[in-house]
């Protein structure tokens, strides 16, 4: 079953229809989960030569510094990719105030599925949406 | 910027156009992450009915249980989901060897991306993938 992706050594991430190849953000630190996005190309060119993580907006067809507004920016400390080179894993360290998600959280995954439906785990703000957007 | 999905307790999975949601498996005790998958509402609704792991793999086109070939299945300690409703991550218990890639790896993420190549990080094989499919 291994292919060729499996186990080069070379880089050849697998942008889909779209050109674009998801991207997960975790804490270099304690590797929570802190977002997922998309990157196209470019983006992961930026992010590479920065060292900031730079997404593709989906919503707004456009380039995104994250934290260009919030100033919650990330700090690459390593990438990662997996067995067939279509996911990277992005190792930050999260600057600012420390909140990766548009809602002033520390993580955009603050809620538990459950059957009854979803509960909050997190509902500390570490900055108030409102004042920032 | 908030709106319904983000602030809901009403769970809200957003399917894309296929029908499927991304879901990032991590590691429960330590919050490593493991895997990246696809599921469609079948395979959500079977992980929350069994309490293992089910995706639809989008190259045989067919519902699969991970581990059911290789024995290392995934326990689910909870399901969590982002502000917008698009990604789900699965906090699990890998089960068997503890090897939740195809490979033999315990994550599908053994590979650093550097200026020059993919820098292997893990590799200790934890079944031979000879062997095993």
């Amino acid at each position: 079953m291994a292919s060729d992706l499996d186990e080069t050594d070379r880089f050849q991430p697998r942008f889909d229809s779209s050109g674009l190849i998801t991207a997960i953000v975790s804490d270099a630190q304690d590797n929570t989960v802190l977002m997922v996005a998309h990157m196209n190309a470019e983006a992961l060119r930026l992010t590479q030569d920065t060292g900031v993580a730079h997404f593709w907006s989906r919503s707004r067809s456009s380039l995104w510094k994250k934290g260009e507004t919030s100033g919650e920016t990330l700090k690459v400390v390593e990438i990662l990719t997996d067995c067939d080179q279509d996911v990277l894993l992005i190792k930050a360290e999260p600057q600012g105030k420390g909140a990766s998600c548009h809602t002033g959280r520390r993580s955009c995954f603050y809620r538990r599925v459950e059957a009854g439906g979803l509960v909050f785990i997190d509902e500390t703000r570490l900055f108030d949406p409102k004042l920032v957007y």
